[in-house]
Order: structure tokens, then sequence, then C-alpha cells
């Protein structure tokens, strides 16, 4: 399969931090298709030879960890191509349109790696000198939208240009081999599924934690805040793939039907519910890995007396059969005690003990970072005589691992290597459907408009902690705890 | 709490195999109450300081591999008497009556290590003497009874002299940590009591196989054959601990009645499910861990045209509400392919699989011998892009393992360490109520029935396999297979 994958953006962060050393992965495992070429976009001019090197330099930089070998990137970077665009020009689109008819590869991927307000304008011009073929998908890049107007304008634009099926919304936590898993566990095996459901579930967590600030990207950081940066895509996306019924079919559309039949399920929140069951905070100095680290507030380019959040806690309910009356609470923040992704599914305590210590849960925490796993917390005898010799033992916690580097030590792929991969041989699986994301936008709406008119702003929290005591007692109020108060 | 402990049948195997380097243990790990006494009763003239010498001897051959202290088997062995009897003369249990009375302890503990045909005679005459106060407790080896009315015979015998909660039978698979796991495993977590039914198993599997043979013990094992040996007792004990409803406590009483109501749940035999339910083998020549092994008839003191049975594998049912239709397979040998006993449990498959790969169930694998052990076996996505890169990944078997040994390396005790312990202390638990036991002799009855009548004898099978075919076609009429075929 011939392909042209063209990267808008083509300087930016994205492509080379991530993007880039993806698709050197993917040629290096042999699984990008034969006969392709990688054409970077930017505004400056550059020969195709200085591009390479732009990206040699970065490269060797960003995947120093792994040791890459000079020569292989040489061969590498052969598919790589330049072109200078001024992307409000047409001409500029025609030429990029006679570059690309002139090989007539089969498939046409556009990544557009570029800021999301200049979608619109690119998808427009895309459409008007016909680069939007049925053989064309073009991918997008978060943050697709600042709110729900604003992401419908976006999605109106693609879809002026594009058919839902060629638009390619990237979140890149699905793209990660322990959320494949979670479909995997649930619907390849019949273990979970009678269990996975409120009859047997207590709680569900899901906490996405860094241990860094917002370093030198202030200013970005400030117009977006946590709930945008991780709530409203990266946590709700976990929470549907956790709480889906069961699909007829993995089939992409099948699949996103189920998540989106989830978004609408959750409780809406009010101006009341706001307030109560969700909690943002904004770290002040504190320590982080053993060092001082500075307060959101005196972080370079954060304006002085800014009320963005650095950390969200909430707690909402999916209104189904299923999972009535069963809490999901989410978090996520930055400069917390640790770097840490994953999804804890409490389970009920037995009904009736009749061992001592059994009333201690059962709980399987399914990890996403730093290391995929999944671990299995159960209570089990010593095979002791018990305290004193009573012959009455106390239960223990146990815990039945699996850490999947270990059990798969190669065949594993990185999330942006799956997903460039996936859009190049057109599996829309791993994407988000505009209604998905919609409909995740209008849940979190209510949250933004109240914070926006609150004058409080968000609680304060110590850097290296777990967040404000508020996002403890959100759960606590229910009885129940945070995995690492457990 | 001051006792005597006194062993009937003092210099026979199971007290120098068993019992002493239990007793030896129990008193290392300071949990043998103090102020004790073991007293050895035999029918040969011994000094006290001869039996501790002939004890000894064994002891560090039995044991050599653990490496005991000279220094403290002999502070140990202070605790040891011997007393000769002659366990026809009633002179000689007064006398023995006696040698208790003088001391008076707390508690008496009488542990019949002695050919089971003398049960009776002593019983009836320590019932004589009134050495059956409400302070002692007898303690019954297997093989306890030979069929049903010889089993009901020592029952009568003994309740002529000791009440119920008075008589504790030994069944020492009971004493093992794996199968108090079992119960921690089914009532201490909430997790698998909802699949633990007809609805979410497929089958289950009770192997206890054994890679020697009958030794220099032919005599002894001809009279007995497999089914007594090992399905009667142990497996049988064991499917009641995989199969009995929650009991409301975990008082002896409430899980004896729990596993005496599965026993009488299990579907009988008649002359014709007989022949099509249970495949009785017996070993011929063969191969075991890579060396020539003879066949069960030419062993020594086995009779030259035995139809006694080395290899039992049979189907039942326990017919309730949970477990309806759930085949319940129950096989152990002699010279099998390996030396393990565990069981399985197979999972149904999921109903409408969507992935590739998703067809092959799930299991629960419970290990007794030769570690103590739980494996989960799952599927799992490698995280990979599938066969050909195609995106849709064929699941792979994962399994979550939990070694006890490595889990609880210091709290653990052995199987006969524990009875003792038991026995001293009251706790019945882990014996087997006369009911049980006879409820479990009614039940392999019609077998051992049949076999007497039939003149086919036993289905030959080469030593280092896993039994004759039929054992195989047995589970595969069903449509399932033993866990070493799956």
């Amino acid at each position: 399969m011939s392909f042209d994958l063209i990267l808008f953006g083509g300087t930016g962060d994205l492509t080379w931090r991530k993007l880039m050393p993806a698709l050197f992965q993917a040629w290096r495992h042999n699984k990008l298709p034969g006969g392709g070429r990688i054409l970077a976009v930017a505004r400056d001019e550059r020969s195709d030879e200085q591009y390479r090197a732009f990206i040699r330099e970065r490269f060797f930089e960003v995947e120093a960890a792994k040791q890459p070998k000079q020569e292989e990137f040489a061969r590498f970077s052969e598919l790589l191509h330049y072109r200078r665009m001024d992307l409000s020009k047409p001409a500029d689109y025609e030429g990029l349109k006679g570059w690309v008819d002139a090989r007539a590869a089969e498939t046409v991927v556009l990544f557009l790696a570029t800021s999301p307000h200049l979608f619109p304008q690119i998808c427009q011009q895309l459409g008007s000198v016909g680069l939007n073929g049925p053989h064309v998908r073009v991918v997008l890049e978060k943050p697709l939208g600042h709110d729900l107007q604003s992401a419908q304008e976006i999605n109106r634009a693609v879809a002026s240009a594009f058919k839902e099926q060629q638009a390619l919304r990237i979140d890149h936590y699905l793209g990660k081999p322990a959320v494949q898993n979670l479909s995997a566990l649930r619907f390849g095996n019949a273990l979970f599924e009678p269990l996975w459901r409120r009859e047997s579930i207590s709680n569900i967590q899901i906490t996405l934690a860094e241990s860094i600030g917002v370093g030198t990207r202030g200013d970005f950081y400030d117009r977006t805040g946590a709930l945008r940066d991780m709530i409203q895509n990266h946590a709700l996306q976990l929470l549907t793939m956790i709480a889906m019924e069961p699909p007829p079919s993995n089939d992409a559309d099948a699949i996103r039907d189920e998540k989106l039949k989830v978004l609408k399920s959750l409780k809406p929140f009010n101006a009341e519910t706001v307030v109560r069951d969700v909690v943002r905070g904004q770290y002040r100095a504190g320590m982080v890995d053993g060092r001082k680290v500075a307060g959101y507030l005196e972080e370079e380019k954060v304006p002085a007396h800014s009320h963005c959040e650095t950390f969200v806690a909430l707690r909402t309910e999916v209104q189904n059969w299923r999972w009535a009356g069963v809490p999901f609470y989410l978090r996520t923040g930055k400069r917390l005690a640790a770097r840490e992704a994953q999804i804890v599914v409490n389970f009920r305590p037995v009904p009736h003990p009749i061992f001592p210590g059994a009333a201690r849960a059962n709980k399987l925490v399914i990890k996403l970072q730093p290391e995929d796993g999944l671990e299995l917390h159960l209570l089990a005898a010593k095979g002791g005589l018990g305290p004193g010799g009573s012959g009455t033992e106390q239960l223990s916690p146990v815990s039945l691992d699996l850490d999947f580097d270990k059990a798969f030590p190669t065949d594993r792929i990185g999330a942006y290597e799956r997903l460039l991969l996936d859009a190049l041989a057109g599996r829309l699986n791993l994407f988000v459907r505009s209604d998905e994301q919609e409909q995740a936008w209008k849940w979190v709406e209510p949250i933004l408009k109240h914070w926006a008119q609150d004058t409080e702003g968000p609680r304060p929290y110590v850097a290296g902690s777990w967040g404000p005591p508020a996002a403890s007692a959100l759960v606590a109020r229910d009885g129940h705890a945070w995995a690492e108060e457990q």
C-alpha cells in the first residue's frame, strides 16, 4: 500500500517529540507499509535535507535512552520530505494537491499537528482544492476545542470537507496497550463480566496523576486547566471503556456507539452538584521527589492571580441498570505525589464475613503508568494458626500480578505508533467520534460555567501531596477512600 | 494448658514418619502448649530412653532435608514417654488410666495410629476403664473402614465410649494450607462467589496424581485400591470444600453441615452409571521420570491376577440449584505422569466472542502438590498489531499466579502439625464427622459392589501416562478435556 503522510505543523513539538519517534519505531519494526512518503509542512523555507537534519538533532535527544543507531535513522529519514506552506494561502494548498496528485498514492493521511484554531481553515482549504477524496483521512490532535461551542465549530468545519469516517480524532490514551487490554479483559474473559456491575462493585476510581508542574508552558496551561486537559478527554474515555456494555462486535462504530451511550448516561451536573461533587485545586510550593518546587502562581508565564485549576477530583454516576448508584471518582492533577495513571475497581466486601479480616474488600487495579500492569487484590489464609495460636486466622491481603512488559516483551508498541499505523490502515476503533467528543464537552460545560462565575477560585494544595483535602472528603462522604488511603 | 497426648501404635510408620516430625515442628515453633507429655504405647518392652533413641534414629533420617539440630531434638524428646501395652488386656488400660490420672492433665488426646481393626476394641476398653471423660478426645486415622458396614461398626464402637465431638477423624488433606485457602478464597473474597455456580462454571476437575508405585506395601494396597485410598476420603473432601454453600459461620458444625449436604447431593451411582461414568485402571510397566518401572502385577506382595485398581477416574454431579448439570471429574492414580494434586475450575467460554482467540476459556487452578499455589488463567491483548499487522490481535493466555510459600514464607505449618494442634485445642473444623464419612462410603458403595462382581477387571495403563485412554474419553464425551490436554 503506497501512502503519503502529511504532517501539518511539521516543525512543532508534537511532530518531533512524539510523531517522528513513533514513525521511526514503526519503520524499524517493519510495520510501516512500503512505498510511503512523509511530508512535513511548515511556514519556513527549508530543503528536505535541512528538515531531516532538524529532525535528526531532536530525535537523538528525545530518544537518547533507547540508543538508536545513526545509520538506521539515516535510512528512515529518506522517507522524510519538507514543503513550505502559508496555511492562509489557497495557492499553497493547490501546490500541495499537485505534489500529492503527481504520486497518486493509495492512501493520503493528513495529520493536523498545528494549533487547533487553524483546523477549520485548513479543512476548508483542503476541501476547496479537492484534497478530500475517499482515499484521504484527516487526523486531529487535541485540544479539539475549548468548550462545546468551539468543538462544534471545529467539527462543522471538518465535516464540510470530510465525512465522519475520514476524520480521526486522537486521544492518545486509547493507543496505550493497557487501555486496549481493558476491552480484552472485559470481553475476552468470562470471569469479569458477571462481576462488572453494581451488585459486585462498590466504586471505581480513575486517577491520572502527574508529578511534574506546568514547566515553561504556563501560558498555554493557564488557558486550558486540568478539566479540559485531562478530564474531558482522557479520563472520560477511560470511563467509557470501563463502563460500556458489551458491544455486538469489535467494529469501530459498534464500540463507539457503546461509548457514546455511556457518555449520555453520565449524571449531568447542575449548579448545586458542581459545588458538591467537583473539587478544583491549584498547587502551592512544596516538595516533589525530595526537592523543593514552586507553586503554580510562581511558575513562568502564569498570570499573577490565576484561578486556573491544576487539579480536579469529581464524583459522577453512570445512570443505567448496570451502574445505578455506583460512584465513579475521577481525578487528575499536576505536582501530585506520584506519576501514576490507574483505574481501581473496588469490589464490595463480602456480605457475611465468617473469617476475621474478611471485611477488607477485593480490588482490581489496572495500571497505565508508569508501567502497564494488572493487580488483583484478594484475601487469603496464610496457612498458620492465627494470632496467639488461636486457630482462627486473620485473612491476609495478597495480590495476583501481571506485568505486561514481562508477559509480552516483544509485541508491544507505543500509543502514537499504534495510532499512526491505525490511521494509515483506516482502523477507526481507537479514534474518538465527533458525537462522543461533543457529548463529553456537553457534560463538562456546567462545571466550566460555574467556575467562570465563581470568585472563590481553586483550593490550594501542597505540591507533592494528593491534592486538596476536599478531594479525600468527596470520597469519604460515600464511605470510600482513594486507593492510596485504603 | 497441660495435656497428655497418647499415641497408640507408638512404634508404627505413621508415628515416626509423620506425627513425631509434626510434633517436633510444633514444639520448635513454640506452638505446643506447655506442660505436656507425649506417651507412645506399643506391645514391646522399652524404656523411655530406648524409645527416644528409636525415634531419634528415624527422625534424623526422615527429616534429613531440613537439617534439624541434635540439641533441639534432645530437648523436644524429653516430652516423650513410652509404655508397654497389650491392647487386648483390660489390666493394661487400667494401668494407662492410672498413669493419666496421676497427672490429671487438663486435656487428654488419644491418637489411634494403629491398624483400624483395633479401633473398636481400643475404644470399648477405654470406655470400660473410664478414660473417656469430657476432657478426653480420640483421634482416628484412616482407613476408617473398608466399606459402609465396617465404617458404621467402627463408628458405633467409638460412639459407645465417646461423644461425636470427642471423636476426631483425620483426613490429612484437610490440614493442607491450600485446602484451608479454598474456604478463605470462597468466603473471604466477594469476587469468587458470584462466579461459583453453574452459570459461570463449565466443569471442575480434582486430580490427585502420584508418580510412585505401591512400593513394598503391595499386600496392603491390594486390599484397599485407589477408590478407598484416595477417592472416598481425600477427593470427596476436596469436592465438598469446592461445592458447599456458604456456611453461616466458621464453626465446625456449621461447616460440616454444609459439607454433608454436598455429599448427600452427589448423584448416586447405579449399575448403569458405574459402567458409564467410572473408569478403573491398573498400571503396566512403563517409564517414570526417565527410568523403567515394573507393572503393578510385578510388584512385591501383589497377588498374581489381582483386579485391584491403581487408578480411578469418575464423573459425578452435585444435584442442587448451584451445580445442576456441571460435571465434577475426580481422578487419582499411582505411577502417573506427575506428582500433582490440584483442583481446576474451568469457567465457561465467553458467550459472544468479539476478539479472535476469545473462545479459550478462563480457569482457576488451585495447587496442593507439589507446591501450594493459585493460578488464574486469563486472556489478554499483547498490545501489538496482531498477525500480519492486521490490527485485530489474537488474545493470548496469561496467568496471574500466587505462590503461597513465597507470599507467606514464615507462617505456614504442615498438615499433621496443624491437625495435632487442633486436636489438642479441641478445634474440630478440619476433622471429618461420622455422618460425612458414612455418607461418603454410601456413595462409593455401588462402585465397590459392581467391581466385586465384574470379571473384566481394571483397564491397563502404561506407567508414566495419565491413565487409561477411557479416562480421557469420559471427559471428552461432555466436550471437555483434562487440564493437561487443554
